[in-house]
């Protein structure tokens, strides 16, 4: 393993990636130990509590701590940040026995970590990702995830037949505004395995999801055009994990 | 009306705003002409369906047009607006009547917006902001709202108490992680009107409001801290109006 990597603004060709702030770097030092490079710390830090989980965890795991001032200014995007995870990226698989949520092209950072976050708080663990789509080691989601991105088993597929290959026996819920059954009145067998899948920001999903499984619409009034993104597939999970 | 205001960089203590983006623009238009002072237009606004629209809006109702590309280009803060529509601010009263919601010291703007979006796709046209609190008329709260807030019947108050004076009777339904029952458990009267609160996005709501109605709880495993407050919000909407 190497440690010493060109320690440059992020960039999606970089092998390694960041977290910012306290927060996601314990929660990345917790779930992904194995994969972290080294700790930066700025000497402006200044919460003892959080200081000490994190050097905990690096004793624990033989990760080095730095002192880099100076580093972490040139990294950081927000002046309080005081501590940088260093990570190298990494891959790996769906669980095809689990409930999975499916990403059709999403391209904001933000709803991506936002999504992350609340599937990991419903317990559903696994998402797909059908290229192109945000990459998920970029700093920005993972704060939008809280950290909780490392938590999450993601996979990038290159069309949703490759997925669907790959997904293991399950139902299919394909969200979009033609959807055939309004979430608020869907019946189903609580006993399955399911995907649930979104389309992009601007486009929603293709028509042609409308063959795929049982597709629902998450009803609202005709004031707005849609619902945010990560709203929708909060309002998706929400309801299919209650 | 004084339809000359000096048109600088938005800064919150202005008794005018702006909408940046066709769209937001249009919403602005649709909904509050009588605030509307003037339309910039930049001379790269390559949609003709979208510039004429605009220009019907603003010919019905006497609002002048101006093609000013120095302007946009100063006033903006992304490169693809082309459209900017400036307005007074204005002041409205809740119904007491109505469902509410109520955000206690929300500090986020892009949540701000999407949670306006999401009321406004669920039927719920009643917001009250306990202060202090995001100012609405920030242009990254209107285009996060994607002008839906131009629907909206919106309110501050220095307290919960100076709400609660104004507010009718109704039912409260305070969210915390403290909450007395989970979201996914609640049983109640469907014919009640309700307000259904929410806290700041870091510190949540105080214990206090346990005692405020029937305090209620998103059940979520223990691998988050908390869900984001737009999420949160949407999913109590979405779960109220059902």
């Amino acid at each position: 393993m190497n440690r010493d990597v060109p320690l440059k603004k992020y960039a999606k060709k970089m092998n390694h990636s960041y977290t910012f702030g306290a927060f996601p770097t314990i929660e990345l030092l917790k779930n992904q130990p194995e994969h972290v490079l080294k700790v930066l710390l700025h000497p402006d830090m200044n919460s003892e509590t959080q200081l000490e989980i994190i050097t905990d965890l690096c004793n624990r795991h033989n990760i080095p701590i730095e002192r880099a001032a100076k580093v972490v200014e040139k990294l950081r995007d927000k002046e309080n940040i005081f501590a940088v995870g260093v990570f190298e990226k990494y891959t790996n698989q769906l669980d095809p026995t689990a409930d999975h949520i499916v990403l059709v092209n999403p391209s904001d950072m933000g709803n991506m970590g936002t999504i992350i976050r609340t599937s990991i708080g419903f317990g559903i663990e696994n998402l797909a990702i059908i290229e192109p789509g945000v990459d998920v080691f970029n700093p920005k989601v993972v704060r939008a995830s809280m950290g909780s991105l490392f938590q999450l088993n993601f996979c990038y597929f290159p069309s949703f037949e490759a997925y669907k290959e790959q997904a293991g026996n399950r139902s299919l819920y394909p969200f979009m505004l033609k959807g055939a059954v309004p979430l608020q009145e869907l019946q189903r067998d609580t006993t399955e395995t399911y995907s649930l899948i979104f389309g992009n920001e601007a486009t929603g999903l293709p028509d042609s999801f409308a063959d795929e499984g049982q597709s629902v619409v998450i009803r609202h009034t005709d004031h707005i055009d849609s619902l945010n993104l990560a709203l929708a597939t909060g309002i998706g999970i929400y309801e299919f994990t209650k």
